[in-house]
């Protein structure tokens, strides 16, 4: 029995080298966070995503991939997509919200000048569109 | 020379059967498509997550895992991740404004009465929050 061996290295059943890519970031104490990048993108991928970056992002982007895969695990139809989608759409009701309320200063403005407000919200809804599809309500 | 085959089975230089898992949703006129979820997740994989969810709904996964493909080749420490981040933040500056509206309508609300609002907005972040990290900014 090899001592020492990070979650990916016990899982593939080999020595652990010490330059290990995926020792810092999937520690064999945690082995339900290698399983899900595992599960999802393959350990041989994740080990290229993570080669592909400077070191000092590393942490990062494992805790990223973890996130998404536990996410696709959680909903293998929808995964970040549908957190995404959903948050959108919080987001265009906050608009709404806030189109509303504008409109009802603005009642009130000639009276109250004072009752001035003007939005600095402005979510610029074009930047997280799904390339050729509409948000979906999950 | 195969034809008619779809981009997987054109990736995979082999004959794309009838019943391909792949042929519905990675069509030979958009190699790109393909090539980017098997650049993030590999062939096998992607087949795999098809396999285990109905029919009915795979035509959305593999559009979801297209877009999650594609937000990871363009910000390959974050993708997605980075995307639900800003969008949390963007949630989070719209509360700010309209807990800012709400204390403004309510100074004059004694003097006008009719100026009642009732914000309906309520995003709970707690369910979007990233376990045991808080939200980066990009």
């Amino acid at each position: 029995m090899i001592s020492g061996r990070c979650a990916a290295c016990k899982n593939q059943r080999r020595k652990c080298p010490s330059d290990c890519i995926f020792s810092p970031y999937f520690p064999s104490n945690d082995p339900q966070r290698y399983a899900a990048v595992h599960k999802i993108y393959g350990g041989s991928n994740i080990g290229k995503m993570l080669q592909q970056i400077p070191p000092y992002v590393r942490a990062q982007a494992a805790e990223s991939l973890y996130y998404e895969a536990q996410s696709r695990i959680q909903d293998p139809i929808y995964g970040c997509y549908g957190i995404i989608s959903q948050l959108l759409q919080q987001i265009h009701i906050a608009e709404t919200e806030l189109v509303k309320i504008q409109a009802q200063i603005n009642i009130f403005k000639p009276q109250n000048p004072q009752v001035g407000y003007q939005s600095n919200f402005d979510v610029s809804m074009r930047q997280f569109q799904f390339a050729g599809h509409s948000s979906h309500t999950p």
